[in-house]
């Protein structure tokens, strides 16, 4: 088993209506490989912070069994630095600042051992690395990234050449419709896998994620919670949830791919009930499959007949 | 098996994207009462009707086995006609006109046969009505209503009282919020059942519905359409389906009562396929299993261990 994973790493500002964290660990590669490492091992992280990233952060990337040998650490800049606000119903976030830092130098040559992965996750980043990225893979299995509207508005040119080079789209459900023009979601998903990606994952936030291949569709709810803490980190959780669960497995069945969904689902819902990675920071087995049973009784019921 | 509705009789006029009907049939009583005939017999119908109302809307009733003995027919009103007009997306909706007509003088004296009636349906109409309507039955097992933002906002304390005197009641996600000041659906679903019933659906549209009982909790998706061609009544055959499912199975178990949520999304979705009444005025047993068994194959998944 192992896992690439690339994207940001982060010190976040976050605010929501429980409370306010500065400069905490973030980014979409921290949540991926993190929720990941729960279920799988040797996940391979490939990043770049500047000279202010924790050391016992990397040290904390280590005790979950990720390697860390593709984080570059720039000496002469600052790590990306997000601060974002949320709305007092969690459903709307204001940016207050981007300081890109290390980020805007972020064009990594993966190493020949990483290279050899299998499982590919890549978060959200301008589609120009993820472009290149992909086209260091030796021989990949199976190639996941994430997208946001401002690239699919920013440059769609580039996005549809890497939408050729992947197996795996996650969106959500807004960036589903922009990236298609169609309002219905079963229409924009016959789209979006006309443009290169067999599997497709929809993101609805509160409402839960949708799962598309071929002509199958899996729904899955959000796990109901009373409380949502912070959101921040949810759809990469996510992620890391659902390629943890296919490079443990390596079962690209639907059957299987919905449990993958699931498990991004569980692990969503872990992140959010605390501040930035608090959530998922120190799990085991047991709080994990807790949570995966909460949820089959809040979804799965019997067979009838008439 | 007896299921007691009670709720309007109504002649639509409906715009959609898809097209416009004029003065079709409609009205939550004719949802709830087509939507449960066929899940379980014996359904009684209390509504009001004026002079323009179509005989043989009346006697497609009787041909679902539906007993239409406690529908009023006003000599000298027209019936209650509603024109509303659908937004593109189908997610919003603008009332053009609503002539009350027969509808205005709508205070039903239930039949001594009627009011034995252990299942009761309530479609949403005044809480005035409602009231009144529930004191007429002698022995009811489970008492369901529907209400809406206009009740809500336009006579709380009436609509509380009957809050005290029903086993379920039913309302959007929106509704649930303003019932109750809380933004979260969980918190908010607690505070409902603090006021009276015991079970509470919440609809959630196209995201599905969710079920609440004591500390248990479902939640059952909106069946993935490609195209919804009219939602009319699509709440109404939610309610139809789950009141018949309860009066065909007598079993009130959380267990049970999921199946009952799940008949009820499966006969919304196939009410909205269609104008009007039409998507459910000529179902069969086949097409409702068919139906079931494909919103199972998009909701449920199997067993793991980690």
């Amino acid at each position: 088993m192992s896992l690439l994973v690339i994207g940001t790493l982060a010190l976040d500002t976050i605010e929501t209506p429980y409370g306010k964290e500065e400069y905490t660990l973030g980014g979409s590669a921290t949540f991926i490989s993190t929720a990941a490492s729960y279920l799988t091992n040797d996940i391979r992280l490939v990043g770049i912070v500047g000279y202010d990233f924790p050391q016992k952060e990397i040290d904390f990337f280590k005790s979950r069994n990720i390697d860390t040998s593709g984080v570059e650490i720039l000496k002469d800049t600052k790590t990306f630095h997000w601060h974002g606000v949320y709305s007092t119903d969690m459903n709307h976030r204001d940016t207050i600042t981007t300081d890109l830092n290390a980020l805007a130098l972020f064009d990594p040559k993966i190493s020949d051992k990483f290279a050899k992965t299998e499982y590919i996750c890549l978060g959200n980043i301008d589609p120009v690395i993820q472009e290149k990225i992909i086209k260091q893979i030796v021989k990949p299995k199976l190639v996941m990234i994430d997208t946001m509207n401002f690239w699919i508005e920013g440059n769609p040119e580039q996005l549809n050449k890497v939408l050729k080079l992947v197996d795996v789209i996650m969106v959500n459900d807004s960036e589903a419709r922009l990236l298609t023009g169609e309002h219905n979601l079963l229409i924009a998903a016959k789209k979006i896998m006309e443009y290169g990606p067999k599997i497709l994952i929809i993101k609805k936030g509160e409402h839960g994620a949708m799962l598309f291949n071929e002509n199958n569709i899996f729904i899955v709810p959000a796990f109901p919670l009373e409380k949502v803490f912070d959101p921040t980190g949810a759809g990469d959780s996510f992620a890391g949830g659902f390629m943890g669960w296919l490079d443990r497995t390596k079962d690209l069945s639907f059957e299987n791919l919905k449990l993958a969904v699931v498990f991004g689902s569980v692990m969503a819902s872990l992140s959010v009930e605390k501040f930035s990675l608090e959530g998922i920071r120190n799990l085991d087995k047991n709080m994990i499959i807790k949570r995966f049973d909460e949820l089959k009784a809040v979804t799965n019921y019997k067979e009838v007949s008439l």
